[in-house]
């Protein structure tokens, strides 16, 4: 039994956050989080596959291969991308800073910086943003710390839920920004997942990868991440459950509840996607193997042109069939069928006469399932994507200005 | 030494086209193309590799097998694509009724169709079309041929050119159409080319491959294509030359030749991508295998988040090595020099303090390149596409309505 309460990353117990406005954003708007756990907690997390990867993101690759942290700080409006040696040094001096003030060890201070690359960080203002955060970290802080995270993301994105577990409540806070990732190559996400769940580093890891493969990894697609991308969780054990140490039933009831967290998080992205009007689930059915189906899925939620049909509210299921056809996935083009919502508009790979009012009636919602079912074998994948609308290209066509 | 001449896929001798309205458009415009030649010809053609494929593109690749043709119907408006059996039907009695008209066998009648999936074609309009062609056949035809195979293109594409072989002028001529294919996998284009060099089947089919290969295929991408997508050539021998049936220099010339209608034909088409305000060539240098050269080209070149850039006239590098990175081409980030236009605006993977004002300039004008050198072999590729404005949403929301 999942319970999904209020709040987000300092939901769960001895966690505490801040988000402040340090200047990084010329807007006035917040660019710099802190999220810190009372104690020091078990800690995980999963990053790019880019080639090219981030100096914060660089640094925290290596401070959590130890498997444990204290502090989490993330400036927005500019990547630490790109620089050079001073980018590396810039991000030490951020966990050094960090960890100073707060009299922890810098190794157990993980460091993000997402927006644009290759402009060195501003570090007076990094300095006394972090200053700031520190000053004002609070147990209510997780909203705050929420929204400093934000690059083009229209709402803020967070969650937490309760479960039992071995007879003690325990919490899963999580936030995440997304600017919209239109093509899943460009998803330059951060998640930050709180609990006080007592839990093994072991299970805390593959439960995270685990759920980020069929979350995170399904929002517009393909595990393919830009320099900055990662995904953070800390347990810092406080809600005083004995500790969950094998794959039982606990660890599953943990798993699901996390699974939800990533699930409402990844959705919120998708939804909230560069000029999105609409969330889009694309599901394939029926493929003779699980690569086959998340081929499919993967080509038809990247199309411009089966996003700009849907956003043109066009029942246009020749882009389905086309992008099915090229994905590399292996199929009969005479058994698919292609739903539109609950609307067979594709039989056996022909042309339906549907009723293209209900239809477009289909199209008007705010969110819309695509099924491609395949009919040629038993697995299954689905993937969150969004429309393509005029205003992706308005704010990706001056975004550096 | 290649002369470019007036004229299109009739500038060679022995060719005559004809395009007409025949009503398949809503607008009026010309939706039916006929180009024959006055005797069979050597005929070859690549399709496209999508699973899916229309029913006048399959009737084609069964017809061109024997290695001959003397005749193209090619209608836009409406692909004859996923209809089942009628759709069959239809592609044949293009055929049939054509061969009649022309008193030729149906089997050297190839046939394309492009537009529109999932609607069948109005086949009392295309019969009455065809009929009107056949009458109107000229050897001045081929513009207006060109002109009725557009779909959304906004400008005609064709081209002619002339050079000697073998003591004789000998003549290639082109037209394709080409919908834009921002996105690679739409590339839903159709190209015919004529030529009355005497050449012999497996040369005309080697040097088509060969050269289809570096340049239509490298247009916006990945050889990934549409359900309709072919280019045809057919050769009647009228120029008299003695006949090229060895790789040797009249053939290499006549490939030089082929190349630059090609080439030509696929700029063409990149530039008039849909909503495109410019032609953007990516080109990868140093590249330790050629499929990592090709990687790189094609991953910058797909990347929506690149093509807004350039739209906007940004000269946002970052996400230039940032779609590198995730290519999945093998290279080290921190050799990498980007460059814009003559600009190096990224050295050693590192940003470059460059000149704005300079940058903005090349980024104004038509044509723009972009430079990504790897530094780490010898291995080039390049690849031309277009940017991405707020009129490719508009054309693609509504294109069925």
């Amino acid at each position: 039994m999942i319970n999904v309460i209020d709040g987000g990353v300092t939901a769960p117990k001895g966690f505490k956050a801040a988000g402040v406005a340090c200047g990084l954003k010329n807007n006035g708007k917040k660019d710099l989080a802190v999220v810190c756990s009372d104690d020091i907690a078990v800690a995980t997390g999963v990053f790019t596959t880019n080639l090219v990867k981030g100096h914060s993101l660089q640094l925290t690759m290596n401070h959590i291969k130890k498997g444990y942290a204290q502090s989490i700080v993330i400036n927005s409006g500019n990547a630490n991308a790109c620089i050079g040696g001073q980018g590396n040094k810039d991000a030490l001096e951020i966990a050094e800073l960090t960890a100073q003030l707060l009299q922890c060890n810098a190794e157990n201070v993980l460091v993000g910086s997402t927006g644009v690359i290759g402009i060195p960080l501003d570090m007076s203002k990094i300095r006394s943003g972090i200053k700031t955060s520190i000053a004002n970290l609070s147990a209510e802080g997780g909203h705050e710390a929420c929204e400093a995270i934000m690059t083009t993301d229209l709402v803020p994105k967070e969650i937490a839920v309760e479960i039992e577990i071995q007879g003690k409540k325990i919490r899963i806070g999580g936030m995440a920004k997304g600017s919209g990732m239109i093509h899943p190559n460009m998803a330059t996400m951060i998640g930050v997942i709180t609990t006080d769940a007592n839990i093994s580093h072991n299970l805390l890891d593959k439960a995270l990868k685990e759920v980020v493969g069929y979350t995170f990894n399904r929002v517009s697609v393909d595990g393919d991440t830009s320099v900055c991308d990662m995904v953070l969780i800390l347990a810092n054990g406080k809600a005083g459950n004995e500790g969950i140490s094998e794959e039982d039933m606990e660890y599953r009831n943990f798993k699901s509840a996390l699974e939800h967290v990533c699930t409402y998080l990844a959705r919120m992205i998708a939804k909230d996607g560069e000029g999105a009007t609409k969330l889009i689930e694309v599901k394939a059915d029926g493929a003779a193997t699980p690569d086959d189906a998340y081929k499919v899925v993967s080509a038809v939620a990247k199309s411009p042109l089966v996003k700009t049909a849907i956003f043109g509210e066009d029942a246009n299921w020749g882009r389905i069939i086309t992008a099915a056809g090229y994905s590399g996935a292996d199929f009969d083009p005479t058994l698919v069928d292609i739903y539109i919502g609950d609307l067979m508009v594709c039989q056996n790979g022909c042309a339906l006469k549907f009723d293209e009012d209900k239809a477009k009636e289909i199209l008007k919602e705010k969110e819309v399932t695509i099924l491609i079912n395949l009919k040629k074998g038993n697995y299954s994948d689905r993937i969150w994507t969004c429309d393509f609308s005029y205003d992706y290209v308005k704010i990706n066509g001056s975004y550096r200005s």
